[in-house]
């Protein structure tokens, strides 16, 4: 799977959300490609077919990408590239969304009145049009706010995002993370190697009392019928 | 009424549609603002807050304005400026926005999947944040394809957007249409002028059939009652 994250921040070097997410990025050996005023036009047609998935990532600026983005999407996916010859059609399209307004802000009624949904519906049409498929958006709320757990959780989130079929299942999140686990034990010094073996033993029993558990309630489940 | 007109066209010159628009504009007195590259913040900042209602104008790309309106928006509605202070509260925001495709396109199972209401969703939400009043958007469908008579019709509809409190009743757009035609009337020189009073004899004739018929419909529904 190769990920292409085309990053439009006008103030790259100074988000510290940015700098953490492009460590994920790095970890799953996906391109960070930061946008500037400057590209050429063939270039940028060319390493968006020569990627599988391709993410815009972005801080939310009156409900949409920095002008920068806009720029870039007017200019790269002319009619002839993203419409007629549909050069991109096959490829999945995914947005990575920054925002300091918390999640409860955005539905009917609240601070922001509509949902991301609704706010993102003109890149979901881009990805329509281009015959893209769309993926979940993920969305980030409020990053400088969380705990450290917090932001370890969403730099797995976020590296799962970027590799994994989306939408991607509980199991399959799981399957990942053992996985990763299992290279980083490979990859330790001895000393931490214990440790980590002992966080994969526990990892593994956890998943095969869910699985139990799991069977139980559909036991459960059939017995109601 | 104070109207300012934002357009953001990036070939404005030579754009029939535009160019066909801006008689409109100069006809109610309304202020046509084309956005360049290059701006002063306050004296954009200065120019909103002169005008009652504000127009943003531009052709449909990728589902929403050129970039060019977006890094306006991105410099000149500060947070300061359009959400701190609320400099723009109790102000109009009305869009005209013009796509070379057909109306029917845009629904749920048709070719563009969306309609306007949902892609323009940034900029409601944008006027909801600056306690702007959202105006109905005024869509100009292929205005290449449309005929004599229909440009004539979508030019006094204009108009009436760029002036008339909206959404305008059926009777305030006959009455400023015929304000219009008073004042040309008066403006007119003597060969011309028979021709159009007679015109105006005609249209105050039906407005009178109008009411009579509509009369005619109420007693009837209270007689059904």
């Amino acid at each position: 799977m190769q990920t292409l994250i085309i990053v439009a921040h006008p103030q790259l070097a100074e988000s510290s959300t940015q700098q953490f997410l492009r460590r994920g990025a790095e970890l799953v050996a996906a391109t960070w490609h930061p946008l500037t005023q400057n590209f050429t036009i063939a270039a940028e047609q060319s390493q968006l077919q020569a990627a599988q998935r391709i993410i815009w990532q972005f801080p939310l600026y009156w409900y949409s990408a920095p002008a920068m983005l806009k720029a870039w999407q007017d200019q790269v996916l002319t009619s002839k590239f993203a419409i007629q010859q549909q050069a991109l059609a096959g490829k999945e399209l995914g947005l990575v969304v920054t925002t300091n307004t918390p999640a409860r802000d955005y539905q009917s009624g609240a601070a922001e009145q509509f949902t991301f949904a609704e706010l993102l519906r003109p890149y979901q049409a881009l990805a329509n049009k281009s015959g893209l498929h769309w993926l979940p958006p993920f969305i980030v709320h409020q990053f400088s706010y969380q705990t450290d757990i917090q932001q370890q959780q969403l730099l797995i989130a976020y590296q799962q995002y970027l590799t994994l079929a989306q939408p991607a299942t509980f199991a399959e999140r799981q399957q990942w993370f053992e996985q990763r686990l299992q290279q980083m034990i490979a990859q330790a010094p001895a000393a931490q190697r214990t440790q980590l073996e002992l966080m994969q033993n526990e990892l593994i029993n956890k998943r095969d009392d869910l699985a139990e558990l799991r069977w139980t309630v559909e036991q459960m489940r059939e017995a109601d019928d």
